[in-house]
C-alpha cells in the first residue's frame, strides 16, 4: 500500500492511498480518515460506497463528514466504485463500465476479469484495511449514496454479523425495478434475475434477510426517485419484514452532494451510537 | 444576473448565479448561500475571496461552511478571482493573468481593460448582491485564502466602515515582500512600488490603515509559508499599530482545503459574533 497524499483536517489525517488490487487486478485507489485518537486506541470504521461516475474523491472533498468523524471517534473509508485503466473494458455510457461497478463480482464476459468489487469491498478492502489503520473491524457500519446506497444497504444485508449499522443516502433500492439496476446487473450478471437478488435490497429482505434498523435519506427534488431509485419499495419491503426503517423524505433535496453534506454528519453520528464498545 | 444552478442543502439554499460585468468586461460567475430564514428579514454577509487559479467553485463545494452558515444565519458570497474567457488576456503561468486577479484594478496593458477585481469586489458585485438577494449590507464580513486572503485584508483595512469583522486563511501578507507579489503587482501596477501600497496589508498598517480585530489561521505545514506568506510580518505589523491581531499557527495544516474546511465555522461564528445587530 502507497500512500498517495495525506492531509491534516479536524485534527486528524485524511489520506488517499494506492495498492495493487487482486480482486480487480488493477491499482486501486481509497480515501481514509483517521481523527485524533489515543495511542493504541482501535477506533469504529464507517464506509461510504459513492454512486455512478464518482471515485474516492467526491464525497472526500464535498461530503463534509470529517468533522463529525472527530467529534465521535469514527474513522471513514471511501473506496472509488469500479476498476479503472486502460486495459480494463468499459462503455459508453457513464452507467455501466468504468465508474458503475455496482458492488457485485460479475459473472459475464468481459466483465468477470475486473469487476469484483463485492469481493474489493466485502473481503480485500477490510483485509487491507485492519493492517494497516487503527480500526475495530468488530465496530463497523456501513453508508452510500445512489448506486452506492444500494451498495450499503445490500452488503450490509448480506453481512449482518459484520456491519452493526446501515444506512443509505438516495439509494438503489431495488435494482431489478430500475432502468440502471436491469442494464447493470444483466451486463454484468447475465439474463437469470435470480442471480440479481442478492444484489437487490427489496429482495434480500423478501428472502429473510434482515437487519435491527435501517436510517435512509431521500430528497423528494431528485430527478431519479421517480424511475431510478424508487424508495417506496424500500419502505414496503421493511413495512412486510418488520424492520425498523427510519426513511425520511428530505423536501426540496436533490441528487447532489449538497444533499448528502447536509446529513452525512448525523449518519455519522446515528452510526456512532451503535457502534459505542 | 441569470441563475446557473441552485441546490437546497443545510436547509436554505446554495446557487451559483451569471452576469455580465462593466467593471471586468465580461462574463462573471460567483456562488451565494442563503440560509432559511424569516421572510422580508435582511441577513449579514460573509465575503469569501478566493487564492490563486480557484473560481467560486473549489470553497464553494470543499470549504464547509454551510453549516455554520445555518446556525449563524450568515449569507456566504464567493467571487471568482479574475476575469476569464478567450478574449482575456492570459499568462502560461497559474500565478498571474486568469486565475490570479490578486483583487486590483489593473494599469497596465495588456491587463488594465479586464482586470479590475477590486472594482469588481468593492462596487460592483456589492450593488448587485443588495439587488438580488435578501442582505443587510450594514452588516458585512470578509475572508479569504492566500491571495484571497491578502485580498480580504487588503478589501477590509481599506474600507473599514463597510466592513465589520476581517479574517484570513494563509493570507499573502506582504505581496511588497514575496515573489508572488512582485510578479503580480509588478506586471497589474507598474515598476512604481508606491503605487503597490493600497494592496499590501502590512503596508497599508504601516500607512494608518486600521481595524478593531483580526483572525488570521495559517498552518505551520503549509509549503508556501516561508517564501510567500510570511506571516511574522503581519504579526509585527499589527504589534507596531497597536491592532488586536489574533494570529493562530495551526499545527501540521498545510495550504489545501483540509486546512480551511477545518477552521471555516470558526470564522464564520466570529463574524457572526461581530455582524449582530
Amino acid at each position: 500500500m502507497e500512500t498517495v497524499e495525506e492531509h491534516r483536517s479536524h485534527g486528524g489525517v485524511q489520506g488517499v492511498y494506492r495498492h495493487a488490487s487482486s480482486s480487480t487486478g488493477t491499482e486501486m485507489i481509497f480515501s481514509v480518515f483517521v481523527p485524533e485518537h489515543a495511542e493504541g486506541a482501535r477506533l469504529p470504521v464507517l464506509w461510504f460506497l459513492s454512486g455512478l461516475t464518482c471515485t474516492h474523491a467526491n464525497v472526500t472533498e464535498k461530503g463534509e463528514y470529517r468533522a463529525a468523524c472527530a467529534e465521535h471517534g469514527v474513522i471513514f473509508v471511501a473506496p472509488d466504485t469500479s476498476p479503472r485503466g486502460e486495459d480494463v473494458p468499459d462503455h459508453e455510457a457513464y452507467d455501466f463500465g468504468q465508474g458503475a461497478g455496482f458492488y457485485v463480482d460479475a459473472t459475464q464476459a468481459p466483465w468477470a476479469k475486473h469487476f469484483r468489487m463485492r469481493n474489493y469491498v466485502e473481503q480485500e478492502l477490510p483485509a487491507l484495511l485492519a493492517e494497516h489503520f487503527p480500526v475495530d473491524m468488530d465496530r463497523q457500519g456501513i453508508t452510500g449514496h445512489s448506486m452506492g446506497g444500494h451498495g450499503a444497504l445490500t452488503v450490509g444485508l448480506r453481512n449482518p454479523d459484520r456491519f452493526r449499522s446501515v444506512s443509505a443516502f438516495s439509494p438503489i433500492v431495488s435494482p431489478l425495478n430500475c432502468p440502471w439496476g436491469e442494464k447493470a446487473l444483466g451486463g454484468y450478471l447475465g439474463t437469470d434475475r435470480e442471480a440479481w437478488r442478492e444484489y437487490d435490497a427489496c429482495a434480500l429482505i423478501e428472502d429473510g434477510a434482515r437487519i435491527d434498523g435501517l436510517l435512509v435519506d431521500q430528497g423528494t427534488g431528485d430527478n431519479f426517485l421517480e424511475d431510478q431509485l424508487k424508495t417506496e419499495l424500500l419502505v414496503q419491503a421493511c413495512e412486510s419484514a418488520g424492520i425498523p426503517g427510519e426513511i425520511r423524505m428530505q423536501p426540496g433535496y436533490d441528487h447532489s452532494y449538497y444533499f448528502i453534506s447536509t446529513f452525512l454528519a448525523e449518519h455519522v453520528a446515528w452510526h456512532a451510537e451503535r457502534l459505542k464498545r
